[in-house]
C-alpha cells in the first residue's frame, strides 16, 4: 500500500489509492474498476459486489490507520485500478476544454480537476510532465471530480497545433488582456501554465489570446504577484461559464 | 528547525520559517522582524543586515537540506519572528474583510492570503479554530503574501454580531443567491466556512446574505459537489472587485 505513494510502483502494480467514504462513493458509482476495498465497520458494505468482482476486506481502526497515507484515516480505503491510457488525443468537441502545462503540486491537479467538473467541464488535457494523475494527494484533492473529468496526458506541443482555425486557444498570463473586458468563445481551449514558469515558450505562438486576471498590482504596483495555478484557473473558467449563460440565475 | 513544524515550539520560541529566495525576499521588505537567515552561496547577502539586527549564516547545499522543511529546498531559510497578536479585532474601514470559518488546510489559509493579497484585500480574520497561520506550509503557500496581508484570529462570534447594521455580511454556502446576480455592496465581509462542514450553524444568524457560486450541478444534477474552499473564494473576491470597476479595463 505505502509502495503506490511512488508513480513506478503504481504504474507496475496497474493501481492506484482512494480514500474516504465520499471518494470511494464517487469511483464506486463511475466506471473505474475497483480490486478491493478495505473498510472499518462504520462503513457499510456497497451493493452488487460481486457483480462487479469487487474484494471486500474488514479490517479494525488500527489496521486502518496502519495502511492509510492519510493523517486522519477515514473509513474506508480503495485499490483502484488504473485505466488503459488512451492513444488518441480527445477531439474538439465543442466545449471547454482545460490544457494544464507542467503543473506540478498535486492539490493543485486535483483542485482543478474538482473546479472543472464543478463548472460542467469534461476534458482535461496534461502535459507529460505534468504531476501524475493517479498520486494519492491528486486524488484526494479532487474529492471524486476524478470520476467524471476525463484527463488525458499528450504532449501540448502536438495538441495546439492541430486547433489552428478550429477553435481559439486561450491562455492565462500576467501580461494579457483584461479577463472581464474581453468576449470569449463558448466552444474554447484554456491553457494554464506551471506553477513557476507560466506557460512554455514553445508553446505561446499557439496561442490565440492571453488573459490576466486583474488584481492591485497593475493599479498600484503593490499585492501578490501571481495567483494559485488552481485558483486561476477557476477564475476564467468561471467567467467563461458566465459570459455564455450558463451561469445566470 | 524541524520542532517548528509543530505549533507549540514556535509558540514558545516565538519564530517560524520561511523559505526560498522569494517569499524571504518578501519578509526582508516587510515590517516583520528576522531573527536569522541561512543561505547558500547562490543567495546575495541582502543590504543593511545590521541595522535590522539580522544574523545571516552561509551553509552549504547539504546543510540546507538536512534543515529545510522542503522537499527541494532551495537557497534559504529564514527564522523569522512571530509578531505580537493584537487584542482587539480590526475595525471596519470600509474595505472588503474576509472572515474564515475552521479553515483547516494550511495549502488552503496559504492560497486564500494569496488570492485576498491579489486583490488589494488587507483584512483577513480567522477563527480561532482555523490552522495556525505560522504553520510552514501556510506560509510557504501564501508566496510572501502573508507580509502585506493582517490575519487576525478573533471569535466570529463575537466579532459578526457586533458589525449587523454597519456593513453587510455575506456568506458563501452551496444554497445561497447566485453569485453573478446580486449585486454586492463595496464594503463587505465575505465568510468562508470550512472545507468539510461549511459556515458554522452558529454564526448563521449573522450572515445577510449567502451568496452561490453556479455550476452544473443545480442544473444537471452531476459534477461536483463543491468547490475547495480557496477557490471559492478567489471566485466571490473577483466578483466584488469586477462589481465595484475595480477590474474594469
Amino acid at each position: 500500500m505505502q509502495s503506490l505513494r511512488l508513480q513506478k510502483y503504481r504504474e507496475s502494480h496497474g493501481l492506484f489509492i482512494a480514500e474516504g467514504p465520499k471518494i470511494v462513493g464517487e469511483f464506486l458509482s463511475s466506471a473505474f474498476r475497483i480490486r478491493t476495498i478495505f473498510a472499518t465497520e462504520s462503513f457499510p458494505e456497497p451493493d452488487r459486489l460481486a457483480d462487479a468482482r469487487i474484494e471486500f476486506v474488514r479490517i479494525s481502526q488500527k489496521e486502518l490507520e496502519r495502511i492509510s497515507l492519510l493523517k486522519t484515516p477515514n473509513q474506508v480505503i480503495a485499490l483502484i485500478r488504473i485505466p488503459e491510457c488512451r492513444n488518441t488525443p480527445p477531439e474538439v468537441t465543442g466545449n471547454l476544454v482545460l490544457a494544464l502545462d507542467r503543473i506540478s503540486d498535486p492539490g493543485n491537479l486535483g483542485s482543478i480537476i474538482r473546479t472543472a467538473d464543478w463548472f460542467g467541464i469534461k476534458e482535461i488535457i496534461c502535459s507529460k510532465d505534468c504531476v501524475d494523475l493517479y498520486n494519492p494527494k491528486v486524488v484526494q484533492a479532487t474529492m471524486g471530480s476524478m470520476a467524471r473529468v476525463n484527463v488525458t496526458y499528450w504532449p501540448l506541443e502536438d495538441y495546439l497545433p492541430q486547433l489552428q482555425g478550429k477553435v481559439p486557444v486561450y491562455g492565462a498570463s500576467l501580461d494579457g488582456g483584461n479577463l472581464y473586458s474581453q468576449k470569449f468563445a463558448e466552444n474554447a481551449i484554456i491553457v494554464i501554465g506551471s506553477e513557476s514558469h507560466g506557460i512554455s515558450e514553445n508553446l505561446k505562438p499557439f496561442i490565440f489570446s492571453m488573459i490576466t486576471i486583474p488584481g492591485v498590482r497593475e493599479q498600484k504596483n503593490t499585492g501578490a504577484e501571481s495567483l494559485n495555478a488552481s485558483v486561476a484557473a477557476a477564475l476564467i473558467c468561471s467567467e467563461f461559464r458566465r459570459q455564455h449563460g450558463f451561469l445566470s440565475g
